[in-house]
């Protein structure tokens, strides 16, 4: 078995050199726990936010789950068009994600927004440092995290709009 | 901080009795980590497999995600329905669900069929069980658990039906 | 006139025997009575809610609106289906209907919180008496009430979870 | 308690002087009733109906259904627009609507289409009067009553000629 | 030839028990030549339907080929999915199916109606007692049955309602 | 009852001289039973199909189902617009089909290709002697065959590039 | 002007030869006529149809409306292609189409259909003769006809069925 | 059949007075004849214009076409909603129309924007002369007349727009 | 340049008289900046609106917005329908609305909601006195007023809900 | 390998005696190759076409381009359907097609529409002439080849339209 | 109320440094008044423009304003987002704008493609220039610019093209 | 003619100095023919293609050239709008684009899925190149590239997964 994984391991040819493809590809594997994890919670508060404003909170969330759904998939889809395996198994986002601790039980809508804008803000904090990284070994990948930090910087101004007093 | 919390911990009451309520409420947590980590191996088998079969398999697969998905949320919501508050967290899922191990890295379309098939069968044993639980405590939720064992089911035929020779 | 209204007793014939034909009929003739109401009064809500939340809350509404009338149509058309004559109209819901009295004149977003979650509560404690009468006397009008308690328990959850503070 | 009901009392300033405020809210909370209650009769009509015609006369209900809910939906907001909380409640709906007594239990065809050609001959009469009322009293009224008149005489139109031998 | 025909007996893997699954197959297998008798005779009315209600009679037929339909691929599935090889040809059905002989040549709309009407009283029958059958072994399938038998009888009172005078 | 039938046997009268009424008619009423032969066969197929390639071709088998059906009305009312009535019963269609012998049980996706492969040749070699029949006798009739021709030599060069290695 | 006129005369030239291209002009010509002239008359009977069928056949008769207008334009816009400047105004209809009288005023439901499939007999036999004198003019215009005529065929005897007793 | 067709003369009732009925009878039949010959006029262009904006004159016309016929379709129902039997056939059209004769053969696209706006600029002034005739006897004809009028104003400068230079 | 500005002065004829273009020209030029400076408005608080209720309100500004486009559009191209040229540049705007100021910078929630209410019972109070205006001028321009006011009187109450505490 | 191909020379067999087979297969590879280039020619011009009709024409160019893609397709997949191979890539096309060479570099929009005449009558003169070729060898492609032909025909008739002055 | 606008400031903090934030504010809000300029003179002339290519023009403008609304509400939520307070009221873009004076009154066609296409121009070169400032001070706002200034090249072209003879 | 083509050089002025505007331009003449010549070899691969995988690879191949030709469109207006012609012509196709050979004839799925590859890695190979070469001349070319590329890089992987073994 052995061997036949490892004759497995190239399936995919990239066409970054070696150093990019293994800069890049470690970039996007983090990128794919963020947004993975992010579902996740966003489903979670989805089903577990009270209060008066629920409604409206759990109707939000439930956009930006679809968001981070979709950038997960092309994250991922990504790191596969460079020639890296993607891991978003639940083992792997528990360990890797970036996503600050949310606690379980029923929450405050306004816990659940003051939460979701710490993600956000943390979120976009790493893929600031992700642009940074892959300007020199992929501008393919670099325009793909460009597109997800807009969105979620957009994201991260609606949350937070709602702390205001 | 702990009184509030203490206080808040029943803002949704329940149209079952306490007991009933106990057991259902555990049937439903389980089955909902059960499906979240279901769409989570279906995705992670979607962009890792390899093989002829590649475009057919990768396609049928996100229908599986698709299902997997809308019944977690189904399962999340009758949990919260009943007072009981969901937990479907990373780390809730990788430690509780009945989902057999994937293994990482790229793989073949046959492993995938197989893989996949197998964790179908797991998973439609452990509905089978939920819905003997629930026939005494809850029928809406039986109901429920039901209508997900017939989808479930119709996919795991599909998924094996691919392995015969 | 009497003796044509006689001989249109049954034009619609039964596949239950008599007596459960007359306890799921009293069963479904009950229901209809709670959702035609639901709806009426969901509908005085959406126009009568002021304060902060109007707008949420008046959507969220509309919302149960849908949901009650397209209910009321299946009890009425499943008791139709079994060779009674279903009543509806304006006076026998007025009479009949268990729905708590809700007051006229313009009405606060929090009393129209609270006016909607007692409803269902109460709606949702009249349908479970009704799955019990049925299920010795007839399993498809069973299977209904459940689908209703379903969706109209998790709605009573969406609508509580706002008073939590 | 009263003294909060009171300050209540208008949530809601008016485009319209006193007088004429009056006098149409009384206007747009008869048709209310009207329209309310005719989409009660034809669902009553909708499920109730037999003979040979069912099927037709059973779809061309639906459809005046429809039309009615919307204009009570068009009435209601109206007359909340104007500062005048609409009243659309069962009972309400029992005391105070036009709409001529629809007989309970099954109904030939025939029937039918006599019962509903009447009452929409009834009620157009009732609306040509309130147009008239409202010529001097607020002309956007107005409008929106010539503009469920002609629908309605032409509803009453395609349910007369079912009559005619 | 026969060597590999035996290997292939199964293919598919069963939830359920050996006995419980040599039942609920002959129900389902039962249901599925229902079911597609039904709709080779309700499109071969709608093609020899003939009389003043001949337009209204041939849509109201198509909506049942459609119904019957989608409840043939239900039942097939479901066979499929716990094992079973689910048998559809012609002269499979031509020989089991349980729907009354429908005379050949123009029929009169009155004919028709009475036909179907009689057509679906009979299989609703069967239908109650397949239903029975799999109480104690297999509540999917049953599920399955019960929502089968709703619609059926629904559209069994919308064209017994036809024969009202 | 002999004397209403007869009287019925010509409600629909005919474009065509008797001759060729009759000479199209048999035509028509050939095209109609391997139309709905085949259907019924693809669904068979698709529901008993096993194999590594079950997906795809089960997706493809119904691909066909569609055309066949949409081939099956038109044909029928062809028939009905010349004054034929049509027959598309089950134990006709099991009597006169041109649709070669389908095996029951499981069937390997190899085996469904060419099965369905050889009924589609079969099929259009019929369909070709059919449009020779027609050209002297309705024109109309003849546009039609060829365009279920053309559709139907287009699907056997689907199924038989499978068969090629 | 009339000179200009005169250079205008043959703005768009034409695949066929001349004397083809006359008979074939012809031939359009007079299709376009009947088929305007169709619609109008159809629309007519839409309004003026009272009985008890009236719904049922207002809306058969509006299906046949969009047929004819379809055909009108496809008509016109096949003489345009070939050279040949349609003529569709009310006058040169009112004076050559061949569309039987039909008479003023509302009309029973029962004329209507005897009047609807007469004028479709007439129809149908015109563009026959028509059919065979494109045979040797124009196939493509001769193709556009045998659609038509396939079309109105059907539609004749879909309201012919309606007379059956 | 005298008798019969006397006896049939009022099928239909009128929610107006018989003197208010005959007035605004007229006035609808009248623009009944004027849009049925505009969609029929603008067809007649939409076919035979031709030059260098034959492309944009050509869809222009078609929103034209579209606009006449629902107008057509709104004034003829309007007349049977208030007891007039509507006369939209072709010889009513063609004797009693008021637009402008519209001459045969290619057209250049300049004349057919002259033509058009002519018609637009006749058919608006007696438009205007009606809604003041329905002043007195009809406000809901009125309304309607009005709605017509804004379209087709709207319509005049969008033709005439094209003349400027 | 002077002259030829000069000989387009009136490219576009008038159904009006010329004292009543002028009246109704005024009326609506006025409507005009009013709706696009609604629209402008209504875009900066959507963009700058921080607070609790962010999210709803937002939305619900989003609906204003698409409100007012679409009226702008309505009244701009009524006066070009009358022969005058409309103005809706920026510094037209900004000279000649009647909204009143609204500050710049983020703005809560409660402030936004006080100024849109504010807003539109300002402009409303406006399109009264243009109702009134054109009474006598052109009823085609004061039914679309009434139009206007309708629904931005439905808006007012709309938003005006909001206030009540 | 060239035995290999040797035995791949006829995976699709054919319905077609082999002479017709091979005549037939020219015209579809013929038409085919014209249908390519027709696209890419018509593509070519939307890119290129300036002048003050640009924006029109560059959208009828594009419908042009959408009908021409939808042939290829057609005409290829026929010649697959009577085993023949088509080829259909660039060199080919550039060799073999029918289309008038045009030339490079911006082009004004009469010189497009012209060019765009002469292409299509050129294309239309090709097609007549496999019209006849295919009357003796398959009347299945001479059926497709007519419905293109009405097509082109009618393209031809709005292009040419465009060049009378 | 100073010191509570001043705690006001910042209720959107940036993920942008300082210095940043402040010229990427600058650049986004200079854009943001160009694109709520071009939406406005885009209406203007889509309202005012006369000529034989009026109909084109008319729509042509219409795709123009919807690019322009919607690159007007990226811009200003991408402000948002950084934490800097768009301004888009009619007088700040009345004065800040860059796009050019649009004359009032009737505009020719050939005026306004003109005028739309030095606009562009304007407008595209500030764009360039914008793209570079960002390049240091922040991507995601660059990449914003660099999709803007694509899509309104891209118009220019198009409105160009129209200028040539 | 010489003269006329030279003053036709420049229709189209462009955002870039003559240089950029060089380099750029032969960038994107570069990436068209290349776009256009992946669509028509993948169209001649999805007629020729035979094979077990035949549907599932026929399908695949319809998604490239969807891809494909939105991608040529796409390079072909960025070129315009720089004031470079683009030349899409099937001979400058011929001769210049970087696909690959493409055998004629019949082709497995196996060497349809090796000449896919081979095909997008060479592209993909050309096009990081001309993601360079833009860098310096313009960034809006630029991103439109790397666009493609993304997709392109993602086709690659899905096609060489299918290699895998």
């Amino acid at each position: 078995m052995a061997q036949k994984t490892a004759s497995k391991k190239a399936p995919i040819t990239s066409p970054l050199a070696d150093q990019d493809r293994e800069i890049t590809g470690k970039v996007l594997q983090g990128t794919l726990l963020d947004m993975i994890d992010l579902h996740l919670v966003a489903k979670q508060a989805h089903w577990n936010v009270v209060g008066r404003l629920f409604h409206d909170v759990h109707l939000h969330l439930d956009e930006l789950v679809t968001t981070a759904r979709g950038f997960a998939d092309d994250v991922a889809e990504r790191a596969a068009a460079i020639g890296i395996s993607p891991d978003g198994r639940a083992s792997t986002v528990a360990d890797g994600s970036g996503v600050p601790k949310f606690d379980s039980n029923w929450r405050s809508d306004r816990e659940v927004v003051q939460a979701i804008t710490n993600t956000l803000a943390e979120l976009n904090r790493r893929l600031r440092e992700r642009i940074d990284e892959t300007d020199k070994t992929d501008l393919v990948t670099q325009d793909l995290l460009i597109g997800i930090a807009r969105e979620l910087e957009k994201s991260h101004w609606m949350w937070q709009a709602q702390l205001a007093e």
